[in-house]
């Protein structure tokens, strides 16, 4: 019987609150702070329906950057958790609001600041020594990438072998939008666009190596056939787990990170960039200061616009080689999610559906008290048994599969 | 010994101005006015250096479409000619000043409303009663093309056939800019966009033929060498010139224009239309009304930001087939206009040359009493005799051939 708060009702939030509502017991009382009302009433009429009336979220219109909205609205709320699905440029400052009122927190992906590319756990990460001082929990990074990425990589550690020697992640969407959908990214435009023209990095032997960016002519990819998905093709990329998973791994040999792109995502992606639509400096357009990349995010497609007829699966999971009793071993660990069956679940799309999932299987264990602790952590922290996380998020809808492999695939062993 | 009022000093209106600064017998007084200060005193200070002092133009900072200003400063001027280099979205408000104030015009293209896409010369030439009344005269579309091509048309007609069977107007831009500009339209961002993703028409027998869009994959192309400018790739496309050739030509079986373009500069312009940069509706940014094409343009490479380091061609011309004396003759008329001596002499490039310095000698045989008449005239018109046009046209820098061919080129015998 826990209090929760909810921030963000988006693609990502609405299957969060969807899901939550599907354990009562757990989360007697879903509260939820969202900029946009309406969305969040459509997230509520959908979850009272789909629940008979017995779910009602409480709504609160209100941007937790408004520091005297938020606080007054948590004093009153009183919650024992704080779930933000939000933007991660709060990041900082919900956690900041747990800490002045001892409130557990839980975030989907890692801090960024909106004037600058990049993202890192560092600042989050320097919260650590308050939140254990206030007794309080909070996990970051917890959707699926990253979140159970870097769990299935615990798991591998904890569990399947002695000592783990590389890790591949491979983020596979295999899904198919309306043909009228040219270009759409897989999550928050904004976001998505920042990340894919970051430079390129993996880790080899205690340190970064560096291979350009996505849309130079010269991008690291393969093709792959993923199980139950299809064949796609993976480009090496820089993405949130590599950055934690070495400390938590101390002997890896090399982590990196691949997602699957069509040419033509590629090609929209660099002419965007090129004519410089991912600029997040200002632009004056007579008198008003417009960023291009969040104007560019205006014009895109919405979930909301093609979430009803997107079919096909995604697939993500790790490829870890190692050692176990002595021998050689490498596996593939990885989930499939169904776009459309996700939706009519939660009125989400399987990137929504992976991302928030994860979050609220950690916020049950973290409320039923099956993970416990303090501090601020990672989701492959030894502190968090991943497990219990893995058995748990196979029972909300997130099944997950283990193949042992005979060796990594020829295009895993070279080093690029 | 004329006073002339010129709008406009971007890349069109410096080119138009260094070139009435050489005749300062014709243009004995030469106003500017214009949106932006700067540009008007960089374009003076450079007339003054190139004439040694000689020509010192008069800047007039203001907004031609300010009614109460633009008013008064023809009032004062009373000048004998305005030559509007300016947005074509200005051309009706300076018509109807010039027929207020009693002054002949000259553009360089066509009207467009800003809030519909197309062009047209049918609200220009409505006001040709009204010109010929006040004795005035106006020649619309007087740059290259439309310009140009019209009166080689013309010459053809007058001097060249006695009967024209078909007219494809080829406008190639051979030119190469530096390596850090990925992608820039030929002049104005906002007008070449609006422009190209038009539905394509060209005429046939007395009816348009549609074709598509230059951004679908079955756009209609073939590969052409210019002389002395090398192989490019034009494609079919509708412009300016279609509109009134045919009327001036009445036994015209066949009019298209065709325009060169790189695969890469198409893939630039379907994305950019896909993602809807180059819609101009408005779209509410934070309460900001932003017309994203509007918002393109900002982001856009500049001519200034190329032209010093451009180098190449333009060749646009007519391929013309028809009969004289009772045989069968196909001619090819162009002018060749290299980008580097363009910059060199007026500080804009062959694009801005090859538009501006037409209408200098239209002004310039209209001041001298060489062209005379009444009404609103396009450039074919059988009132303006294109042949000592084309002779002032070729002491002016643009110099111009006629070949005579055996036969038309294989790709433009076909009607497609």
């Amino acid at each position: 019987m826990s209090k929760v708060l909810v921030i963000g009702c988006g693609n990502v939030g609405s299957v969060g609150l969807h899901k939550m509502a599907q354990h009562p017991k757990t989360f007697s009382e879903i509260h939820m702070v969202g900029r946009t009302i309406k969305k969040c009433e459509n997230v509520r009429d959908s979850i009272k329906e789909k629940t008979n009336g017995k779910v009602n979220l409480q709504i609160h219109p209100g941007n937790v950057r408004d520091n005297a909205f938020f606080s007054e609205l948590i004093k009153k709320i009183q919650p024992a958790l704080i779930i933000n699905f939000g933007s991660t440029y709060d990041d900082l400052v919900v956690m900041d609001a747990c800490l002045e009122h001892n409130v557990n927190y839980i975030d989907t992906a890692c801090y960024e600041d909106p004037e600058k590319y990049g993202f890192s756990y560092e600042l989050q990460l320097a919260k650590n020594e308050e939140f254990q001082k206030k007794n309080l929990l909070a996990i970051v990074g917890a959707g699926f990438d990253p979140g159970v990425t870097n769990i299935f990589s615990a798991y591998a550690r904890d569990y399947l072998f002695d000592s783990i020697d590389t890790i591949d992640i491979l983020d596979c969407n295999g899904g198919s939008k309306n043909e009228e959908i040219k270009f759409a990214p897989n999550f928050d435009p904004e976001m998505n666009l920042r990340e894919l023209i970051l430079p390129i990095k993996f880790w080899k032997d205690g340190a970064w190596q560096k291979r350009g960016r996505l849309i130079d002519e010269d991008a690291v990819f393969f093709d792959f056939d993923f199980p139950e998905t299809g064949v796609f093709t993976p480009y090496l990329m820089y993405h949130e787990e590599l950055e934690t998973i070495p400390t938590h791994i101390p002997e890896l040999k090399r982590a990196r990170f691949w997602m699957t792109f069509s040419k033509s995502y590629l090609t929209y992606l660099r002419i965007l960039y090129e004519v410089g639509l991912v600029r997040i400096d200002t632009i004056d357009y007579n008198g008003t200061a417009v960023i291009p990349v969040r104007f560019l995010k205006m014009l895109l497609p919405k979930a909301e616009d093609f979430n009803k007829t997107y079919i096909g699966k995604t697939n993500i999971g790790n490829i870890i080689s190692g050692t176990k009793d002595g021998k050689k071993k490498v596996i593939y660990i990885y989930n499939v999610c169904d776009h459309a069956e996700a939706f009519k679940e939660t009125g989400g799309n399987a990137v929504g559906y992976t991302a928030a999932v994860p979050a609220v299987v950690c916020a049950k264990l973290m409320l039923e008290g099956q993970w416990h602790g303090t501090g601020v952590k990672n989701a492959e922290d030894k502190l968090l048994d991943s497990k219990i996380f893995l058995e748990e998020l196979a029972k909300n809808g997130l099944g997950w599969s283990v193949q042992t492999l005979k060796d990594l695939p020829e295009a895993l062993k070279k080093d690029y």
